[in-house]
């Protein structure tokens, strides 16, 4: 018996086929779509349910386009063909949320959360958990993520966020097209990651 | 038809049902089972495949013991019901493994990554997406996780790291016990994250 209780459908699906694709064909990604990949992973865990991540589609051409321009060259041609695009964000004012979010510990905003700096550290490891969860939830919607950090940080957040939110990663969202992948890199062993003690 | 490819078994084993544990049976978690956990979430991405993540399996009383005096006051006893407790950790000497993990660029290793500084921030990137993989591997798994940061990451890292790897977090392991959890709370709605440019 295997020590999984997940399927191994759902193994292939979100962890051993699923891959980073770096060319899409042209079906759309529709707003329902991303719906159900949010209503998914809204529940996977984030400390003191603070919830910081925050998604930015972009969908107009002109929002494409201001985008590729801050990309790294690299990234540029993936991302213009991609038929979704998602910038994903830390917002570091979280704790406004924080009463209807964590309705058990209300005072957590101001007894915990009161200063900049500790919420821009907790919303930059809880939003990344939570991007996280968002490529995997793209995989469970059937499509293809391709994740990227190679872009103008600085850039982006002045041309599509505010000064409370933190760029964390663009994601190119779509079906697998054309020679979408190298051939799969190989992964780090058992033995070499984990250590008991 | 439901926009997600993935059962919705599956979508309840790993979001919907999933709950994070603050209490715990005494069935123990084995080698074999966490062995499958990683040898599922090892498949999920990373930029430059770099796979920064490492885990303590704190399995000896002894371990456990110096690990309890870290925790803060309110994760202690969790933490001491748990059959298992791992401390994930970034490693921000990743690019040594670059050449192995990433044949088609070797190069990455001294062109991208020669610095510290960015190795560290990258590595913590990277690392946490990891770490989000593992705890839904955990879930993969049929049981519960419980991550936690509030923890003394210096004395951690003093106790059971070296000065190249970084703590961040700890996660109890187990099947949930009695009163496991509070009432789900409530996660932000769709067009409270979500905007489209």
């Amino acid at each position: 018996m295997s020590p999984l209780a997940l399927h191994p459908t759902a193994q292939d699906l979100l962890f051993r086929e699923a891959r980073t694709a770096n060319t899409f064909t042209d079906e759309p990604v529709t707003d329902e779509q991303v719906q159900a990949v949010y209503d998914l992973v809204k529940y996977a865990p984030t400390a003191y349910n603070q919830s910081p991540l925050r998604v930015v589609l972009i969908r107009s051409d002109d929002a494409r386009e201001r985008l590729l321009e801050l990309m790294a060259e690299g990234n540029r041609r993936k991302t213009a063909a991609a038929p979704l695009v998602a910038l994903l964000a830390a917002d570091n004012e979280f704790h406004q949320e924080l009463p209807t979010l964590l309705p058990h510990f209300p005072q957590a905003k101001d007894a915990l959360f009161a200063d900049r700096p500790v919420r821009e550290e907790s919303a930059l490891l809880n939003a990344t958990l939570q991007a996280a969860y968002f490529i995997l939830g793209v995989r469970a919607a059937g499509l293809a993520a391709g994740p990227m950090t190679g872009f103008d940080f600085p850039g982006v957040q002045k041309e599509f966020l505010d000064a409370d939110h933190t760029p964390l990663m663009v994601v190119n969202i779509g079906r697998p097209g054309a020679d979408a992948w190298f051939p799969r890199s190989p992964r780090l062993a058992f033995d070499e990651v984990v250590t008991t003690l």
